[in-house]
């Protein structure tokens, strides 16, 4: 069973592979996990908003986790993402995680609805720990799910579910201030987006769930010791070069398209979204491309 | 074939009243249709987000239209909600829309994604109208969709798509001056929120999507024409009122609990939200009831 | 004595016309002052936001005072802007008011700190109206003060300060209903900005204090009454022309920089401003150029 | 003359101590800055917003200059503040520097018109550097200014004007990543408010101008030397405490009557503040005192 301590260093969020049909491309998916297995990867998240979530089906998720499963063969964790507007909709993911050998799942809040009384969002995070008996992964992202977890609120959880971790998005540093204040010890807090790694770690994070590490090859691997140590001139490097590629990368395109455009420029066979989200546009990799000449990441064509 | 004349006054966004196992009461349903209908309203919009729209399934839409338009009869036009994060999820609904004697659709855009490109955007609106035979009343709600239609947009989307209206739900009153000077002719413009109804008329447009007027009786019915006579006493209370009936609503429990419950107070049997949404408590019901004290709202108990 | 009576329809923030030294143009100012009152002002302020107040010294401000009170000869009321971070600093202001012969003052509440408490907000308008003897009119900018003056604040306000009217430029349509259901019998309500007009005025408003019916002519002294009858084409017409202008003037360059040289434009003598103020750049004023082309205001070269 | 490289370290704005008359209180003043130079200062800034420089006159803030000037008398650098919003109102506080012996003046863009050209910003900064001979450290205080130095702007600014520094108080991380990236060799940047002190010079700040630390005591001087070390316990301890302190602050009353108010607890005779800032409450008192309690500050009563 996954605990808190199984879930530390660098965990991506890795896309799903499809072709202009649409479709899953598995080996493309599964050379991407290998990838970042090989750069240091302690644990996979699939299903998530860079897998383009909202176009799986329940047993699309169970597929890619066990085929995610299969290769990792323990080399890293496989978490699945599970949220949705409904509890009912959660546990219809759980369920394929579960029965496909994840690690463990990954759910933000009830999405959509936009709003949650204290007693709806502790419903939601019990009701799903009592759904299925794989340990869970919070994640609190303000800006996709329209509710922003509050450091109580997420104390509140911790006592209703065995919650192991969070995957914290949000972009005030007060929040991810107190959070480690408050619950460093309760749970594993993994940060988020690219300009927080390095200082969250300082503070106490365990590890970074977050979008652009994949562009800094084994440094990628590296950030959680890099982090803990004596500031440096290569610590300040990487972390201007992550900024940059996360604000790169939010700043293109429609979420994930950049973000697949720029895998494929450095090698990984990361395919197109699919609808709604558009590829990225030739304008769009040549920017994409003009920045990583500027901050030095090496790409294909 | 409906048109964009046919699309004007008071157009509510119907509730789906749910027992407490979360099944749907059809009689408690058509009860309130009828309600609306007795109250003025020229359309019935069902499995909006007053429709707790994130727990219906395709199935539940359809048979929500049939029995809609079996009751309506023609006395108003009945307009299915087809928002979803891909197209291929709108046309399941849709499809459901077409089977079952809708009127029209109302969609968003592309819901969760949070970004679209000018291109994706108008895929959507295309290809929703390519798939389906059923004329399209477009939803701006950048609060619930993280997406903000400009006047642009909607003009493209105008282009490239039959859509006969749009409901406006933008907070900012700049924007819907600014679409109804550039496209009232073109399209149906409903206005919403509450507060922007008679500003909204007075300019232009033709009606209103909103939530509140279901508190004022037949008032509701007359706002269409009240808003494009001389202001009055009369006038200027039923902005009053209807502003402080969309900050109770809106200030309170999660949408839709809080709208239930008032419809409960006034003998409309909306029963209670769904799973993720709790019923509005009582101290909730006591809030609602010591509003409508203040401003007037009859209630039975 | 002013009395909340006198405070009504249009009543424009004049500017102060400086020519390339930065020096005061006296018969610009009361060139642009006869045209004011000749398109129906029944009121004038001077030292506002619009007369670059922040250039201003008292003896300017006095003097300024004088020569229009001297030359308005009762066919309009002067107003002079007295806000500024200090009690001693406001009244220094108001003392030139009532040494020339001023009407009324206009204050902000402290500006600056960005933060008041609500007995420090009374302190201010209390101190302001035991200091002089001139009557108040509140201005409500929170963009300009950093302080949002809620409905309750205004409340207590006139509980503790003989106000007779505010000038209201908060943005949320939400705020101009509260405050206009609650206060319109106790003071003089005037709105602004100029999407604001005409909708307030419908609800109650007496007036406005708003840039942009400036470059309407004489149709500037009819806005309050054509607010208050049944909308028309022209209503809506005047309604989209305004928001254009007030959306124009305030997206280019540093305000009020874009205002002078619309006026100069339509040939009333403004001049330039003063330093930190640039005057508009030719490209700002071809951009007023084309709009004012596109809507229909014509102007001299 | 003072270089860049004299700006580092511990650089607090000291407060200006008043009696209950409004009167500075010089004594006490030159107390806290014995205070403050004990515990590590490098430097004082007056005159700033803790100065509650919108009350005071040109003389005042040249009296304090002086005073402080003689009582540092070398072991720490003087910085005046000197932001207006006009030019001239920023020369009339610059002379009085020169005349007391500052060693550089600290100034924001133009204050209250809220928006600049870069042409007008660039103009402010040049015009400042050419009427005075003193160094400038540049402030940004998008909050308090209403304007926004963009990098960009930053850089721009330092092309036309020895600006030596930069107290940046941007609440978006991202803002002062891509300044330490882009210009941390060109200019000192001291970093704010509390919660990015250990962050930011990890990355490259030089120091820190923010208000919190004066409540460390010693650990105030080194917390220059601890952001540049592997992170540890102690430089967690001391990142939640800061932040909880500047939360305090920040969150209680008028800045900065709390501020004064925690002065006066830790024996620092803080005075009260002048019009139009109340001293704190009662309540704000114990509200510093029960936080100061939770996060181990002691105080006297």
């Amino acid at each position: 069973m996954m605990t808190k301590d199984d879930l530390h260093g660098y965990v991506p969020a890795i896309v799903t592979p499809f072709n202009a049909k649409g479709e899953i491309m598995e080996e493309a998916f599964l050379e991407i996990l290998e990838a970042l297995i090989a750069n240091g990867a302690t644990g996979i998240c699939i299903a998530g908003d860079n897998g383009e979530s909202w176009t799986l089906s329940p047993a699309e998720r169970g597929r890619l986790t066990r085929i995610a499963v299969d290769r990792a063969a323990g080399r890293a964790k496989v978490i699945l993402g599970c949220s949705a507007p409904t509890l009912a909709g959660s546990l219809a993911y759980a369920r394929q995680g579960e029965e496909n050998g994840a690690d463990a799942l990954l759910s933000m809040p009830q999405t959509y609805v936009l709003k949650t009384t204290r007693d709806e969002l502790l419903r939601r995070f019990s009701g799903l720990a009592q759904g299925t008996r794989l340990p869970i992964v919070a994640y609190n992202s303000p800006r996709r799910s329209g509710l922003n977890l509050s450091v109580a609120d997420i104390g509140a959880i911790l006592d209703v579910a065995p919650v192991i971790g969070i995957k914290e998005s949000e972009r005030d540093f007060f929040h991810h201030t107190y959070l480690l204040e408050a619950l460093r010890d309760r749970m594993s807090i993994m940060v988020g987006p690219c300009h927080y790694i390095l200082p969250g770690i300082a503070l106490g994070a365990r590890g970074f769930i977050a979008t652009g590490p994949e562009f800094l090859g084994r440094d990628a691997g590296r950030l959680a010791t890099i982090g803990k140590e004596k500031p440096s001139a290569e610590s300040a490097s990487l972390h201007f070069k992550l900024t940059r590629i996360y604000e790169l990368l939010m700043g293109t395109a429609t979420w994930p398209a950049a973000f697949k455009a720029a895998l494929n420029l450095i090698g990984l066979p990361a395919g197109v979204p699919r609808d709604p989200v558009a590829p990225a546009t030739t304008a769009d990799i040549d920017k994409i491309k003009a920045v990583f000449d500027r901050i030095g990441v090496s790409y294909g064509k």
